[in-house]
């Protein structure tokens, strides 16, 4: 696994094009270099590994086979993209992986033509795919369309969609199912049962049965076998083959290429997430997301013991009531590691549901749970609810049913980027009648606020906090649950008044600390609450101050509009309030570490040091006056 | 069909238990006898007909074997629910349906105990049937959970979800899969070609071929032939049977009840929208919604010939750019009559695509070919797309791609109510970075705005319209874009200013006639664009008047927000402004006429007088008192 022995074929390849230059007895050796760059890279940079090594064969096949960039190769998720990204001119960039200004971890159209379109939200392809397909069509032009699929991706309700347009349309398409037998966790769900049985690893055979046998040498072989899944919905399946053996590969796929199989094809291709890679193929995740890490070992960095994550301090909170709570029951759609939820299950298998890839589903099932008066909590990532927003509105809040949402990866979530960005969901579940919407300032907090949701039967309810570490501070016994609707006053100041919501709130406080000590006396209040708002706490801070700021890790439209909403219809604006909002900018913020994403998105101390000084009306050179003083009287 | 013969059985049933009481024979009559009174209510009320139709023997045949309410039956949609409410102690207010105040056209559960979960957008049933079975396993209960879903509705990913996670839960539940071969319209993709497959619509046989066969006495008969696709999701298939013997089901749905077959089981059962009821089955929709109809003839009520409704509109405009246009191609997801695209497909049937019950797929359908060059308009209504938002996020917002979205039944929809208003689009959409939002004042600017939409060629965009019928003013012979981010006034006054988006302008102007006359000179513009809102437009308002009031159909965090921001860090609080925004209110609210609607809403003319009136600071007696002035002057 060293680089020893060089790269000499990779090192020739600056584009796909020259890899279709080499003989198809090289493409081992290719696929064996790629796999080392592979991993070395990530050793360096951390990042998604098993899914890349399991598809490094397919990955050369297919730009063996396929002329990329003509032929659109789409690679759903995109977390299996880096032997991609090293093939198609981004070698020499792939030790920047996922760090500031570096490649993003995803496929991405900005980054390069190879990339016809971005993915990280999973099952995006066979739609993307079918879009080009048709446009291709449209245009009377014959290039090809390949989208590529997990097995894990199969089982969110997009990708059948998709599949059912497919079938009736019969664009010529190629859908290669990869299947690992695995997402990011085990898979969940029948599919992932009825793939074990198309592909033998349910019966052990060493041959499985085939469908559509495609060998070396010989014709499509339509075989007897019943027609599949994928065959009943009017997509030609072909497989399964071994998506290790790359020869085998380029063949099959050269042929359905060539046109041996009309319309629309499926192929089955079965690989080994991690292959190649000892530590890899023996670890429970396949290596699925890594720190960086020794290569010899597979030994990975860890920083030093941190405090806890707010993921595991909001599912061992929630453990805790479900001891004495037997109505308590916690969902998750394929994260079960990423929402804490593992830990949950395994105090409470039987009252712990991983619904696959599918957060429409998950957000339901919670709300038949939540009216037979069970108390379900629905542990999603603020960007992933956007895919079940339909149902919050249409079957929860409507219902105005006692489902909890669990909103892990709120605001800014560092390395997976853009996609990945906790922004809008104060702003979607903000508008909705009945909600009620806290969020913590702190891992302390979280824990009371768990036993809040715990205890609001009668409406739905949200909680959001962000990815990663909280700050260290000591955790409660137990939650006690906060009063719904009721902030709190963190200091008091005289002149200015920080509003802040959420875990932003440290950012607020040192800003207030310079800001009195520069002789702006600032008051700090942790809202807790987006909705209901403290009605009686903002009309005070409005009342009582020249300047009145909110701040709150969203986007435009969440916590700052119920404030001003309120501000507005009361009148509190009439005889003159220095309002100032400061939420995330209208841009999308890419990858990079959190800190420098609120760096950029002017949500630190700083910024509000910055808005207070300018809502006082100091132009840019008394505030740097101001500054200057600062410095020199050492405050910061 | 007429009554004369009365309805005897019917008239003894008040609740399901008495239709229980019956014989086995009686039911045919029971079913004709709930099929003409569905008919004479609907004919009296309008509604949704041909799906009760259809569901009436299926109806009678669940109410008698199963022992509802303590037995969970969940419509999907509930199109099909009329019969239903009328066994289930609503019969006597059937005539009140979708009117103000009267029963909903969907179930609901504030309405009975017999609804166990309402319904109306497509696709929940199962995921809210499983959530209730779970709930009953874990409680140790034995009722039956039972989910009728429609061939339409099961082109939904979401039914696919639910399948793959009741598949591998193995909890026992019953999904009735009503299969008419229709969802609104004819039924989109592959799916409904496998089903012809099965149920032997496509071959033509009188004996369909059978998976699992049931007759009146044999066992459960497992054939040879091949598992279905429901089977592959690890749900045992049994049908089809006619969906119209009454006798039949009965026998078949006693003998699942009775737990003849293990675990999930989907029963397919074939009906006929709009039997019984000839004029419904002749008519190509089949009486799927109606206006009130004459029993005799069929023949519907028509008010006078209006102003053309939005969507028509919509549609003739987008057409007339097609005209000189082939990158333009348009979609909807199974609603061509309802989005107009049907008028816009007879003219250009290789460039529009019916993807089904499809809003996932429909979305990023249309980022696909947008990324090929194409000017995709992706026809969805504004509740709708709420099923495809992080589809709008993930694949069309974050990669910038340029596909528009038509989003028809913006603000109050009338009788369809709750679930149907078009009130979250402004907000959910307002938040993405890149995206262009516009709503049209009248039918003639929704004509610019599409010639706008169609020239947004860097960008996604998005337009607004409600449902229903234009103003009747003169259209363009063409449109002409209108500058991107660019208001317009439409009227000058000095005092107070309304700033209106979208189609209550005309309240504006009549509030600011009447104000005007009370001595207050309003100003009212037109503000054309949520997103970018003009920001010299809205600064030149706020600096001029001493009240600015917002109106907009939507809900809280859409256009009011972009203005409230830009206000407050542009400093515009800081020295007084009597700001107001009006938006829908924190409630759903109920089914009625859309005008009753917006006065409950608060967003008509007079509650635009009272807000400003009360902005200037008149208290209650001041503001009676100009009431009083206004009224004997004869202002009103």
């Amino acid at each position: 696994m060293s680089l020893s022995g060089g790269t000499p074929l990779l090192d020739t390849i600056k584009e796909p094009a020259h890899l279709r230059k080499l003989s198809e007895t090289d493409l081992k050796q290719v696929s064996d270099e790629v796999r080392t760059e592979t991993i070395h890279a990530v050793s360096e940079t951390g990042g998604h590994l098993g899914a890349g090594l399991g598809a490094v064969e397919l990955t050369v096949a297919l730009h063996y086979v396929f002329e990329t960039p003509r032929d659109r190769i789409i690679w759903d998720v995109s977390h299996q993209c880096y032997p991609h990204k090293i093939l198609t001119g981004r070698r020499e960039r792939i030790r920047t992986l996922r760090q500031g200004g570096g490649l993003s971890g995803f496929t991405s159209r900005t980054e390069s033509d190879y990339d016809p379109f971005g993915a990280a939200h999973s099952s995006t392809s066979i739609s993307a795919g079918l879009g080009y397909a048709v446009a291709r069509d449209l245009a009377h032009q014959d290039h090809n369309v390949i989208a590529v699929i997990g097995d894990g991706a199969m089982t969110a309700g997009m990708a059948y969609e998709a599949m059912n347009n497919v079938g009736a349309l019969k664009s010529k398409m190629l859908i290669v199912l990869n299947d690992n037998d695995m997402s990011i966790a085990p898979p969940a769900g029948a599919l992932s049962h009825y793939l074990r049985q198309l592909n033998g690893r349910d019966t052990g055979d060493s041959v499985p049965p085939r469908r559509v046998r495609m060998n070396g040498t010989a014709q499509l072989d339509e075989s007897n076998d019943p027609p599949t899944l994928f065959d009943d919905l009017g997509i030609t399946y072909v497989g399964p083959v071994d998506g290790h053996d790359v020869d085998l590969m380029v063949n099959v796929m050269q042929r359905i290429r060539d046109g041996e199989v009309d319309g629309p094809v499926l192929l089955h291709v079965l690989t080994e997430k991690g292959k190649g890679y000892g530590p890899a193929e023996k670890s429970a995740d396949k290596y699925h997301g890594v720190s960086k890490f020794n290569v010899e070992t597979g030994e990975q960095q860890k920083g030093p013991a941190g405090p806890p994550k707010y993921q595991n301090v909001f599912a061992d909170a929630l453990a805790q009531h479900a001891e004495t709570d037997e109505k308590i029951v916690a969902v998750t759609a394929a994260m079960p590691s990423g929402t804490g939820l593992d830990r949950f299950g395994k105090r409470f298998p039987d009252r712990t549901f991983d619904v696959g890839i599918a957060e429409q589903h998950a957000v339901t099932f919670c709300a038949g749970m939540a009216c037979d008066g069970y108390r379900p909590f629905a542990a999603i990532y603020s960007t992933f609810l956007q895919r079940g927003y339909d149902q919050v509105v249409h079957d929860v809040a409507i219902q105005k049913l006692p489902v909890r949402f669990a909103i892990d990866r709120a605001g800014m979530v560092g390395a997976d980027g853009v996609t990945h960005q906790g922004s809008y969901d104060v702003t979607y579940l903000g508008c909705l009648p009945n909600f009620v919407l806290m969020a913590p300032a702190d891992e302390a907090e979280l824990v009371h606020m768990v036993a809040t949701s715990v205890e609001i039967d009668d409406r739905p309810s949200a909680l959001r906090y962000p990815r990663g570490e909280g700050l260290g501070i000591d955790l409660p016994e137990r939650g006690i649950p906060v009063e719904i609707g009721r902030g709190r006053i963190i200091r008091e100041g005289t002149k200015a008044a920080i509003l802040s919501y959420g875990t932003r709130l440290g950012e607020a406080v040192k800003a207030a600390e310079e800001l009195s000590a520069l002789g702006f006396s600032t008051t700090v209040a942790d809202a807790r609450f987006a909705k209901p708002i403290d009605e009686p706490l903002v009309a005070r801070l409005a009342r009582e101050h020249e300047v009145l700021v909110t701040i709150e890790d969203a986007a435009i439209g969440g916590f700052a509009t119920q404030v001003t909403h309120f501000l507005a219809n009361k009148g509190l604006f009439d005889d003159g309030l220095a309002f100032r909002s400061l939420c995330l900018p209208d841009y999308f913020i890419d990858h990079g570490k959190p800190g420098s994403q609120y760096e950029e998105a002017g949500l630190t101390a700083s910024s509000i040091v910055s808005t207070v000084l300018s809502a006082f009306k100091f132009d840019g050179a008394a505030e740097a006056a101001l500054v200057e003083k600062r410095k020199s009287e050492g405050v910061r």
